[in-house]
């Protein structure tokens, strides 16, 4: 073996989360050299930030299992998880901090790879990491490695999205094809492959959003459809607007070798995790011009109108189903894929 | 059995994390029951709260083993870890997020206990949880619950304070007596029985804090000495002010219960956790005003000065000991005590 074998083989220890000599190393060693910056040197407590009078926050833990996965990894997931909430709020993604907890043993090379993956992520989505922490446990006490992020964003707007704005006739529009996240993770789990890789679609919209809310001036909500789905995510709309909302399956984006592979696998793709799409509710008149400025983003190259509101109910989501039919889709109700963001 | 003791013995399942209804309902009937407030009430992907235009943030994931200990539980730590952080800073926390990473089968009566617990602490601080997450993994993926909290607070100061702030001829306080916290988690850790029990000082310091800046202008740095001890947290501050720092070993606060079993158990007071105390350098000329303020505090009540600071340096932290002689405090190396905090 050579030298530089060894080295790479290093290992993290539970010195790396004393707080004491080791844990100073690390900070400087691993997470300075790839996400350093002036919040950061100064190793104080806490950091301080410029803020407006209006600040969006959101904060979110990242379990995924396996942390490398098909288009992303856990680092580049928790980033783009954390940004993307903040973004559906109307406002401008601006900082974020980082809560790292490691089971003893991790190898500080999937360490590094992830650290230089979320600072790439960071970057690209405009953000800066503020503050960080990191905790390691004794083996068996977590598995690998865990990530919280919390995002602090600068509202666009005069007051916040929500997912209560829905109005009757309102179209509903999604940025893309569904459940590549949640296939692509559940692959990689269980070490399938397809004849066309699927890969996650995990990536930052916030760039896309400012876009968005620059061009259309009334979006009603945003809202990206992640854990449970765009079923889950329609149901939350839906609930909090208190009104139905009326899906066209014949328009629902998905990819066919996803279609497939999901019903292969007993899978529905309404429910998978999607980490780079997003619901857009506005008003009809407005429908044409944001598909067309999400269209001119990467991540909303395949946006679909799938549907519309309709008026004051218990806020149901209902399918209207390719031959004709009607079916209520529900929120989801027990966990098919657990530690899949 | 009773029926009531039935409802009590539920325990968390995967389902709860997924959200979904499950995950709603576990957020409705749990955390909103006890954290509940307009922010949350929302239940948008983020929370939009006021702010100033300097703010300070922190984070800190707990981890901390048993989840209740004499004085404490990880619920009231993680608000208090987090709160001090922020005040540290010279800043008046004034919003907390939460994360809870759950082990499926934590028993739904401990999550409530530590939800409570937390609710408490945030409300004595003074904070708001804004903002939360749920996730929930397999049994043996974590060990029982894990809690990140990131707290914003608005700058009391027209600059932050600092590490590096201690300068020549300054006077060093510590709020109170040393290693209450690390001791009392390690005892009921490995069930040891004191004759007084030792209770964690788990504590929010903000109040002292903001009193203690509008008494005394000219405080250099606050920092408070958890993880690693206060060792450690002087060897941070030397280092960051190139300065060495000078204590007097008899003047340190240390309970002789604290000091008797440490000394049995083969652990250093010096490099054990606090978790309500708080470091204060001070120009000499402000020592006594500072001092008098602390006291006027329940965490501050033993406030001591115990020591100073030297001139330019590579920042060493020097014991005097009771006989005269002299020997460095280096900063903690190696883990005595994981999952302290």
């Amino acid at each position: 073996m050579e030298r530089g074998d060894d080295v790479s083989e290093e290992r993290i220890l539970l010195d790396h989360g004393s707080g004491g000599l080791a844990s100073h190393r690390l900070i400087s060693e691993v997470f300075f050299r790839y996400m350093g910056n002036e919040h950061l040197y100064g190793m104080d407590d806490a950091a301080c930030v410029w803020t407006g009078p209006l600040t969006a926050v959101s904060t979110d833990t990242f379990t995924v299992d396996p942390l490398f996965f098909p288009g992303g990894d856990i680092g580049s997931l928790a980033v783009h998880g954390t940004v993307n909430d903040v973004a559906m709020l109307g406002a401008r993604p601006r900082y974020i901090t980082c809560g790292f907890l490691i089971e003893e043993g991790l190898p500080l090379r999937d360490l590094e790879r992830i650290a230089a993956s979320m600072a790439r992520a960071a970057q690209e989505a405009d953000v800066r990491v503020v503050a960080g922490d990191t905790k390691v446990v004794t083996r068996g006490a977590a598995d690998k490695l865990f990530i919280n992020t919390t995002g602090l964003g600068e509202l666009l707007l005069d007051t916040p999205l929500s997912g209560a704005g829905a109005e009757e006739g309102d179209a509903v529009l999604v940025s893309g094809n569904l459940g590549d996240h949640g296939l692509a993770v559940f692959a990689a789990r269980e070490g399938l492959s397809f004849q066309t890789p699927v890969r996650s679609d995990s990536a930052c919209l916030n760039h896309m959003v400012a876009h968005l809310l620059q061009q259309v001036p009334e979006v009603r909500v945003l809202r990206d459809p992640t854990r449970g789905g765009l079923a889950t995510t329609l149901n939350e709309i839906a609930g909090q607007s208190g009104r139905d909302i009326f899906l066209r399956e014949a328009d629902l984006p998905v990819d066919p070798e996803v279609r497939e592979s999901c019903s292969f696998l007993g899978l529905d793709p309404l429910y998978l995790a999607n980490e780079g799409k997003l619901i857009c509710v506005v008003p009809r008149r407005w429908a044409d011009e944001a598909q067309q400025v999400l269209r001119e983003h990467e991540a909303g190259v395949n946006v679909a109108c799938i549907g519309e509101v309709g008026g004051w109910s218990r806020g149901r989501v209902i399918l209207e189903t390719g031959i004709g039919g009607r079916r209520l889709l529900q929120m989801l109700e027990g966990e098919q894929l657990p530690r899949i963001c």
